[in-house]
């Protein structure tokens, strides 16, 4: 499969970019300063914000349905473009608002909501998890009009952006539910995931589940003296850490009962097509700003990160943690552990195993509970779907390479709302996604790569002619 | 050993601290309103304060000798009054002027530097520990003054408030060494503890030692996506889960190579006048608000608490600790880590045992180190010495108890410079001590029950002439 534009439609695709690029780094910026931090109850006003900012730019942009959803939580967009040929392919773009908090301030270079562009790059939260990658649609659509003249999209358009995906997406599946007949389509095309490299441009099959488990773990209910009581009273904090350091065998497998017993094992034929990855142990390192790889015994870093499944503790606290030295014997301690999942592990399964195992980690006189929130499910693109061709020609298009083979095949460590998608929508889902894994989402100093972005965009606008021949009706 | 003052002698001095009640409580509220914390390095000044105040109090009591030690850290006061008999043995009473933080100021019900009687409580940080048991000596010597006649103690009686207990005393044993001649004496007598219950009044015979470790754990060098690189990267707060819980093994023993081989066993002697004490459980776990106690197999919660060593997790902290969820494989995690030691353990060697644990307990990618405050020596009081029998007989007296043989004999679990004192000053040490369990030093809602301060005021008026008696050479 090979664009469908031909090579002046190309050019003048690349052209409408190149003209375009200023405005859609202004743009986005407006949106980046909006702080959408969805996991903070303080940001609620500037989540709608950012909502009702996105709702003016596709109005703007000539979408003939906009709508603002709304759900328990934070609002969701809806847009619609129907096609002018009544037989064409409906194609529904995933995307979400909404960013993950900032952590410590004093880790930014430069103000996480105050854009600053540096050499290539344009930094702050949000930019490349997700703002950036639902913008370049907007200036793919443009580039597409332009060079074919066509006035609507080839296929009938919609796009949801999620508000909530930051927080594990918690209404999610609901709003799916509720809104199915407006959401039908023939596939989904998730814009949240990246490429493996800059110069190794690539789609995912899967992306991981995620099962979030906040841990508190109670003790004496007042704070001891460790010389009066010390070694006579069950501590909690050292209930947790026994109850953290469990969960991993000598050989870094979960230890959670039935824990691996719906993985589906990565066959001989992904084996062999996640090898033929260039990855370098030493660019890997530099990315993870770490001195050595770690994890399961029996496979790869990437295997490790895509294809098996994990426990994390992401962060655990309890007693004193000032300055000096306090001798006390703590009254509770607590650790947040995400459980990240591989198809076809179910998160409620997890959760239920990961409730027993902390309940059997409290000796006499220690509580220990857990309470769950935003799980997903995980989720994996069969092989040989249309539209993953169609997606992996558009790449090849909007990145210049010479065919769509040249575009790898990856699986994604990460987590989003695709299963969900996939299952209450009954669609296929393919990625079109540019980051980079370098960009520090999640972390401070996030950035998105400006000449990605702009790939992005040029990837967009060979995708509508693409999914519209791939999956018309033969 | 009975009281030398005889009936009217004890009647006058319990008149005497009855009348002077107010006056002490008054005097003690002033003292406490300065917040002494010496391991917060923004209330230096109030250390100095709490310093001046005492010094201003002693020369207002009488003492002709009253000299502010200067220390590289925070001051401590030495006070001096010869006995009119130049045959009488030297005292030295300790006891220390700084108090600890206050923690989570929610939790107190009351203002910590704000000192409020409720019933027969007063309520303050450094009520109980240890400005309370300074202040009824000085009752105490007044009583005696008025009660025999006497113009100056029949001691010669030297006092030495330190300004570094709650940090570890980092400055006391080069303080006491520089002052070895003004600070000779033949018997110390710590005022730093408590006895066993309100209705059994006791004294002990050991105090443990302390090695505070402050251990850091370092990863990645910037915070992960726990999707791109979690189960692929070696996770710092795992790591110190694991450091923290294989400190101890299934029996509730400290795993550090060498740890018990120079403990002294508790013979069946001290097994036998132990196991005297009338330990209820039910009334330890309400003083310890746990519902259950645990330990090391094998002994007590007595023996655990007195004549065991333990390592107790102080607090941790690493990663994403705030509301919410976010996915991360953190950068760096800590814990404060302190061991109780008893005679005859020795501090350096168990700072080196846990370095070499700490090291070991690194894998690929992260770096694990471990700096040490404040270590203190455990001390043992020989069971026969006569200052002992001198202190049974002053408490006796204090508490209206029929003989110094129902003045029980217990082990105290927290750490004291006392080891330093024995050490440096070559004299045998002594307790006398007014504290209770449920006193909540070092936590929330701290308070000194009035009955016992001045119960401790008469049995210091007593203890003058007893330890005259018992040390003068026959």
């Amino acid at each position: 499969m090979t664009s469908v534009l031909g090579p002046d439609g190309a050019a003048a695709v690349s052209a409408y970019v190149d003209a375009h690029a200023d405005d859609l780094i202004e743009k986005l910026s407006a949106w980046l300063r909006i702080p959408s931090v969805s996991s903070d109850a303080e940001r609620t006003d500037d989540v709608r914000a950012s909502a009702d900012w996105l709702h003016a730019v596709l109005r703007e942009t000539g979408f003939p349905v906009v709508e603002t959803w709304e759900t328990p939580g934070h609002p969701a967009i809806f847009a619609s473009w129907p096609s002018n040929d009544p037989d064409a392919p409906t194609v529904l773009v995933y995307g979400h608002h909404d960013v993950q908090p900032t952590g410590d301030g004093t880790l930014w270079e430069a103000e996480p909501f105050e854009p600053t562009v540096v050499g290539d790059e344009l930094k702050a939260r949000g930019s490349a998890d997700d703002k950036g990658q639902i913008m370049f649609h907007l200036t793919g659509l443009g580039a597409l009009f332009d060079a074919t003249g066509l006035t609507a999209p080839p296929v009938h358009l919609l796009m949801l952006v999620e508000g909530e995906e930051e927080m594990g997406s918690p209404n999610f599946r609901a709003l799916l539910e509720e809104h199915r007949a407006e959401l039908a389509c023939d596939v989904v095309v998730v814009s949240d995931t990246g490429v493996y490299g800059r110069d190794v441009i690539s789609t995912c099959t899967g992306m991981r589940g995620l099962v979030y488990a906040h841990v508190d773990v109670t003790g004496p209910t007042s704070e001891l003296h460790s010389g009066l009581f010390g070694g006579a009273v069950p501590n909690p904090a050292a209930v947790l850490a026994s109850l953290v350091a469990g969960l991993h065998d000598a050989d870094g497998r979960v230890t959670l009962d039935g824990f691996y017993d719906r993985v589906v094992p990565i066959g001989d034929e992904e084996r062999t097509l996640l090898a033929a990855l260039p990855y370098d142990e030493s660019v890997f390192l530099e990315q993870a700003s770490s001195t050595a790889t770690g994890g399961e015994a029996g496979y790869t870093t990437l295997e490790r990160i895509g294809a098996r499944p994990t426990a994390e503790v992401n962060g655990l606290w309890g007693g004193f943690i000032g300055d000096g030295q306090k001798t006390v014997v703590p009254t509770d301690a607590h650790a947040k552990i995400s459980f990240r999942l591989v198809a076809d592990q179910d998160p409620a399964e997890v959760e239920d195993a990961f409730r027993s195992y902390v309940e059997a980690a409290a000796p006499p006189g220690i509580t220990a509970a857990v309470s769950f929130s935003g799980n997903v499910r995980p989720c994996l693109t069969p092989l040989g779907d249309p539209a993953l061709g169609a997606v992996r020609a558009a790449l090849a298009a909007g990145f210049g390479l010479g065919s769509a083979d040249d575009v790898l095949i990856t699986r994604e460590g990460g987590s989003g709302p695709e299963a969900d998608l996939a299952d209450v929508l009954e669609a296929p889902v393919v990625f079109l996604g540019v980051g980079l894994p370098d960009d520090r989402i999640h972390a401070p100093n996030e950035r998105v790569v400006i000449p990605m972005l702009l790939a992005g965009a040029r990837a967009a606008a060979h995708l509508w002619p693409l999914l519209a021949t791939a999956l018309r009706p033969s």
